[in-house]
């Protein structure tokens, strides 16, 4: 089953919202215009278009107005990508260059300050203060979650409270204000747009879990990159600080570890990577995936009974599976 | 006379801005707090800031609520240079080291971004969705004008107008908004917003041709970093694109920017400078930001006439004197 066949009846609404992305960052500088759009040519799931459209359902659906908060989430989205990039060194997203290997880091650098700009400008359509305040507000935790992550590069001393805080910064948060916002742009009770939050937290938190495993266990064909480059760049991830708790594996573990860091990356992760599939780690981490996405069942359990219910349902559901 | 001394009167309601700004950057992370306030120990004008007051005064003043536009301001005006000094490479900025330089790229990439997310949270506090909309549109517009920077670095062919253009973005446009936003923050009339954006403006743009003068012919004491720096990153100014008009001047001036423009940088600026110092580009960047100047009072003589006008023609003057 793929992401976007959960949708079928929601494609026309994500068509619009798919021509008003393009639209939003069309300008009147010709390289910004081709750098913003290079990454969102290169596809993406638009979750979190999806997840405002879904939370819009629980009050008065209006698209004309989702477009305000549905847009800007997906390019805050990328313009984190962008800047992300410059960070990981990373060639490639999604399959193709990213806008720092194709143009500079310093084209990197202003394209996502201008994706920025141009989300929150898009957003203030909507003259709800609350709305550009969340928005905001997230910003600031998204920058916050990525100077942690530079902290903690190649640190196997953090805690697990550590990287959840981390990622609940880094994805969490965007996901869960996605259902909020969308129930909030549509004028649902704020009792929904608190469960629709509470809904997309513990979904982003799962995805995120899924999203370290994967970069660890899938082929680069299901990831669009080369598996191990969180491990290669310093990102330790939850399989692997499971891992580490483990007596027989933390020496030979760590020793990889010590190694990869000493060779700047440049050396293979693959031995590191064994060590983990071999240890219970993974098998704790998809619990933990498991018992989140639980809560995000929970919180919708709450929620009145009707399509978009089930449509997130199957996505929390998808979220735990997912391959890609 | 050095700026602040303009401010007697003024001076306990900066120090209240000063606290507040610094308030503003208190956050989570520690290492963030550390870098954010590392470019506002180091000093600054806080010109936007005394430009939001300013501006305020022709409204119902009150800094509890102009504060929601000062500090987002100054910290707007920030973050872009700390992004500003990843691209320059500068080491220092102010006399101080940049954070690119105590730390590293990344590090000030994410710190602009939180110091950006922080600006337009502290904005939402007034809850006035135009305000929010100007703050979100200035932060595309000094993008767009950092890339068109990025995109002319040494191309001598660019046009008089495309450099006006160009810091009419990355200068302008910020100072025009901060005169605007204190007077929408204070209630005061459309008219009287409008007339003080046209004042801003243009001492914005006076500002930037003599910043960009005294690059070339200041001090190292006066201006907090080598001279030349502009020309050695390939930032082609105002006094160099008049100097090339000059038939004489033209090709040795041509083949030293190349040969600047070769050695990436670390050749030295100061043959090229005394070519423009001899030509009458000098005098001709100083005529035009003259007739900026001209026009900043023009909007000023049709304000009420108060303190605070006075206090604008003052510092109109001051900018068209400065030396720091």
């Amino acid at each position: 089953m793929k992401m976007l066949d959960l949708f079928g009846p929601m494609k026309k609404d994500m068509d619009f919202i798919e021509k008003q992305l393009y639209r939003s960052i069309e300008g009147e500088e010709g390289l910004l215009s081709s750098t913003s759009s290079h990454l969102l040519k290169a596809g993406g799931k638009r979750l979190r278009p999806v997840f405002v459209l879904l939370g819009g359902k629980f009050g008065n659906y209006d698209l004309e107005r989702l477009q305000y908060v549905a847009v800007p989430l997906e390019l805050i989205h990328s313009a984190s990508l962008v800047h992300d990039d410059v960070i990981d060194d990373a060639d490639t997203r999604r399959g193709k260059p990213t806008v720092k290997s194709q143009w500079d880091n310093r084209i990197a650098m202003y394209t996502g300050d201008y994706i920025y700009g141009k989300a929150l400008t898009l957003a203030t359509r909507l003259e709800d203060p609350k709305i550009h305040q969340i928005l905001a507000k997230a910003m600031v935790q998204m920058s916050i979650g990525e100077m942690e992550q530079i902290r903690d590069f190649f640190n196997t001393e953090q805690s697990v409270r550590n990287y959840l805080l981390r990622i609940r910064r880094k994805t969490a948060l965007l996901i869960a204000i996605s259902c909020q916002l969308g129930a909030i742009a549509a004028g649902a009770s704020d009792e929904m747009s608190r469960l629709l939050y509470r809904y997309g937290y513990n979904v982003g938190m799962a995805f995120q879990i899924r999203d370290d495993l994967l970069d660890l266990f899938g082929t680069e064909k299901q990831i669009g990159k080369p598996p191990g480059s969180d491990m290669r760049q310093g990102n330790i991830t939850l399989p692997v600080l499971y891992a580490l708790r483990e007596e027989e594996l933390r020496e030979p573990l760590l020793q990889e570890i010590r190694e990869i860091h000493k060779m700047d990356g440049r050396k293979d992760a693959s031995d590191a990577i064994q060590m983990i599939r071999q240890s219970s780690g993974v098998a704790t981490a998809e619990g933990l995936a498991d018992r989140y996405i639980d809560k995000a069942l929970d919180a919708l359990s709450r929620l009145p009974e009707n399509k978009a219910r089930k449509n997130l349902q199957d996505i929390a559901h998808f979220v735990n599976r997912r391959t890609y």
